[in-house]
């Protein structure tokens, strides 16, 4: 048996040596899930640049009250949408010519042929590049992220910018991987009697068809980049279809892949924008369409129940991510100034409206012993609000860990502790203040707030209550908040799931608990990791194990459906 | 970073040694898809032992007129079904406990964490060790492959027996790698100003739930194999529906499945049987149960199409593989005799009743170049049905080649060509001959027949005719040829392509149209390989890419969704 490249990988296109270095290093680091980051996450002027920031926010600040015109050259009929307002308080004033989608289908398709032809190497390393040129605007992005999400400037950045572009090279290097299994062509002996049977058989990866991205308000690039990547490098054409709330961060994207691609010699058609105007359901009008092979969605519920039911039926891919119960079980701690630290910090970034936020955290009814003494479960809830108040108490501080409320649903749950508290014959521990921006007085700012409750009410707390509201509920011991961990993932699905506890038993039970109910868990986060975060080549995003999420980034499930091998083979 | 295996895979399991190096060699051959088979696929006496086939015969008569006791410990409310006839002829009498539902598929949940936990090497290893003892019984087996396929011994041997085996061993190892991606437990360490942070990441692999998998008639073993197989590698439990009329073969899988489960430590209730009375619909209530997580089936397009869209809706993994056009463009040869004697070959074995066997053979109205000359349409299509003949003439001969049909509607459509003709305005170039079996003289055997009509009939030949029957297809040009091969498998799927040329841009194209339809594609099989046929480890059987099946046995995509991934982590 021998192996040879194919002609089509036999390229000498230059991203191919460029790049190879990050892909060797990415591949590696995937295999060993070991801290690999291509791009440094500080926003700092010793890393980015004395100029960045103030070039970003000047990039950013062209775009305000203009059409974005950067992507003229797709298919259109000429007319414009755009309605964004930041969260802090300015309407965007972008407009984005709208893709006429039979031409823009068309044109996806015709310009997946060359791209498929090229080979995965040259794809994957085309992607690097497209990452890359999206790197150098992270300060135009982060600006672009806070002013649609409401996230605070450094998450914006962070998370818009850097995290999401790792997140980004994981997905082009497990997606390539993935294409690597196969070689591009062997001779296949077979020992027989007289002489062995020796065939040629060469292997093509071909892409399954136009892949549709559905963008989110809350992270507009972090949860968009993954599929539109798995899809890109496994050969498809991408339509990406953002949230009509935050456009701009996926528009910028798409401008730099368009143009990435052209330079490369390959058809700006493989990335296109779909902007809509809000409420128009054009999601709804592009998952129906026959052109659309894959779908990957982050957003509620309801349509994305929609997609999986509606959309999966008809043969495509449908990958999700919806919406959970993220969930704490406190038993015990030898650092409670450190629990408490942890989970305030967890419960007030960005306003707990990140899908792995905290939202239901199990206390037993008689309370939790500590390196502090015993604390009764009342007790421990005090000391959480306390912590949470400590954290958010100065507003100009509070803002940069806040950011604003992004929705009036938002608004609407931060508004209805006492009210859940009534119903619930529960107490608020710690109301959701209201928070003033000292630069931007428009901006809706909540700091977070507790309620507490008893085990018995799953009617208030089975359902996701996105924002800065956290259940302390009540159960009448750490096996049966384990066993609520376990069932109502299982039933309702989570992000993410963490533990406190010094007993070695009770951790291995709450593993139990997580592998049933199918989620990560993170065990005794008292230091500078939150269970929010996860990083990318080593903890996996969702694990497709429960309701929440179908998708996990990135495992070999999220990128080896994306494409397909043909077989052709002749005697030689 | 450093990387240690997990406690639960440091097993003394004694099958992890025994079964080591077929694990090693077969990864190895899955990289490199280069030639490797585990099972002799000769039942020569000098591989199997004198004594085999006379044993396996004595053991296959000892089935009939029974109930299958090896199943009783499967849970039951004390009924048998089976009503079994052999297509040669014969009754079977053999029956099979009745699975009470709620109990057995309780039993397969309650099976799954112990096997779960035993980690996917220990997995693989019992997986292996159930194939081996398989292959111990592949006489018994081919006698009940071809007592309720119809399938000629020889090829109920290879194809029910050491072929099936190869094609599980592909699939567990195939399960097995995209485990191993994830390490059982790492130390991540992110730098950091002062000291890293350093957490240590556990991954644990974690079952969907119970996988049905849905046998069919013609091959109950080689179609069921790769699925029941994933499944059970990557942890799942596996409940076997058969064909009502195909229940011997997976009987005896199970039985030893079961056994070689037990004896290793584990519950055999992660392998059941369920077995129907003929009509039952068992499969479709076994599709609509909540514990039902994987679905693998084989068979008729109408219930496959409901099991991608009802059961892939309720998010059930669907994979399928249905029925297609199989399609063979002729444009030249230089070996004409080597063409004919393989179409010829194709065409006859087992009657058409391959879903693999060619059924629309494009050629070009004004005929084909070939060694022996330039020959019209009408004239290569004598010379093919001439082969045909010559192959098929001899009955006692025939029938080693041809088997008996399986069922009334392939006897039907082997009468139809006549009628065929007529409605198509074309011409029975070779009516499907009656063949007269010397020992089962209830068998209905028929050769294979030609019909020649106008590419313009697609009403005629766009719809399988599965059995004996197969079009020549007259087209414009070879041009119009293989446009009619990519749209129609496109459009209505296919699981085989084939292509004669001497010309190599005729070669390239039809490459090109094979991957716009999505179909792997043999070039100028001459010889002793036929496009029905498949090697595991290096050739794809399916692609996924058209509508005859969203399966391919065995890629990384048939298995990489059967599992899931649970990390926990904690600071070290």
């Amino acid at each position: 048996m021998t192996a040879t490249a194919p002609d089509h990988d036999l390229t000498d296109h230059p991203l191919l040596a460029a790049h190879a270095g990050v892909l060797d290093e990415a591949r590696a680091a995937l295999a060993a899930r070991s801290w690999f980051s291509r791009y440094p996450e500080s926003p700092s002027p010793r890393v980015y640049g004395e100029a960045a920031a103030a070039d970003g926010l000047a990039a950013h600040e062209s775009h305000l009250n203009q059409p974005f015109s950067a992507l003229s050259s797709q298919p259109t009929d000429g007319s414009f949408v755009g309605s964004e307002v930041s969260p802090y308080g300015p309407a965007l004033g972008v407009t984005y010519p709208v893709l006429e989608l039979d031409a823009g289908l068309a044109a996806a398709r015709a310009a997946m042929p060359a791209w498929r032809d090229a080979g995965a190497p040259v794809r994957a390393a085309v992607c690097v590049e497209i990452v890359d040129r999206i790197n150098r605007r992270s300060f135009e992005m982060a600006n672009a992220v806070m002013h649609t999400s409401g996230q605070p400037f450094v998450m914006a950045f962070q998370a818009g910018g850097p995290h999401a572009q790792d997140r980004a090279i994981e997905a082009i290097v497990a997606g390539l991987v993935e294409q690597e299994r196969f070689p591009a062509s062997v001779v296949w002996e077979k020992p027989a009697r007289d002489h062995p049977i020796r065939m040629r058989k060469d292997y093509r990866i071909v892409p399954r068809g136009v892949a549709l991205v559905i963008g989110c308000n809350t992270f507009p690039t972090w949860n968009a980049y993954p599929g539109l990547f798995a899809s890109l490098v496994t050969g498809n054409a991408v339509v990406v279809k953002p949230h009509p709330r935050a456009v701009l961060p996926l528009a910028i994207t798409v401008e730099v892949a368009r143009e990435v691609l052209t330079e490369a010699g390959f058809d700006a058609a493989l990335v296109q924008l779909a902007a809509e105007a809000d409420g128009q359901g054009l999601a709804k009008t592009l998952a129906e369409r026959d052109e659309i092979a894959i779908i990957d969605y982050t957003g509620g519920p309801t349509f994305g129940a929609w997609l999986e039911q509606s959309a999966a039926a008809t043969g495509t891919l449908v990958y999700t991510e919806k919406a959970g119960l993220n969930t704490v079980v406190v038993d015990s701690t030898d650092d409670l100034r450190g629990t408490l630290g942890n989970l305030a910090f967890s419960l007030t970034l960005y306003s707990g409206q990140m899908c792995t936020a905290p939202q239901n955290l199990y206390v037993p009814a008689v309370g939790i012993d500590t390196d502090e003494g015993h604390l009764s479960f009342d007790e421990f809830g005090d000391r959480l609000g306390a912590a949470v108040s400590r954290l958010t108490g100065d507003d100009a501080k509070a803002v940069e860990l806040l950011g604003a409320t992004v929705n009036a649903q938002v608004r609407d749950n931060a508004d209805s502790l006492a009210a859940l508290a009534a119903d619930g014959e529960g107490r608020v521990v710690l109301d959701s203040r209201r928070v003033t921006h000292p630069s931007w007085p428009d901006a809706v700012v909540r700091a977070p707030g507790l309620v507490a409750i008893d085990a018995a009410r799953e009617d208030l707390y089975t359902q996701e209550c996105f924002g800065p509201v956290g259940f302390l509920i009540r159960t009448s011991s750490t096996d049966q908040s384990l066993a609520q961990l376990a069932d109502t993932v299982h039933e309702h699905g989570a992000m993410t799931a963490a533990v406190y506890s010094t007993s070695e038993s009770v951790l291995e039970a709450a593993r139990e608990a997580a592998a049933e109910g199918g989620v990560a868990l993170s065990e005794n986060l008292t230091g500078p990791v939150f269970v929010n975060q996860t990083a990318a080549f080593s903890d996996l995003h969702g694990t497709g194990a429960n309701p929440a999420a179908n998708a996990a980034y990135t495992d070999a499930a999220f990128v080896a459906s994306r494409f397909r091998v043909i077989t052709s083979r002749r005697h030689v």
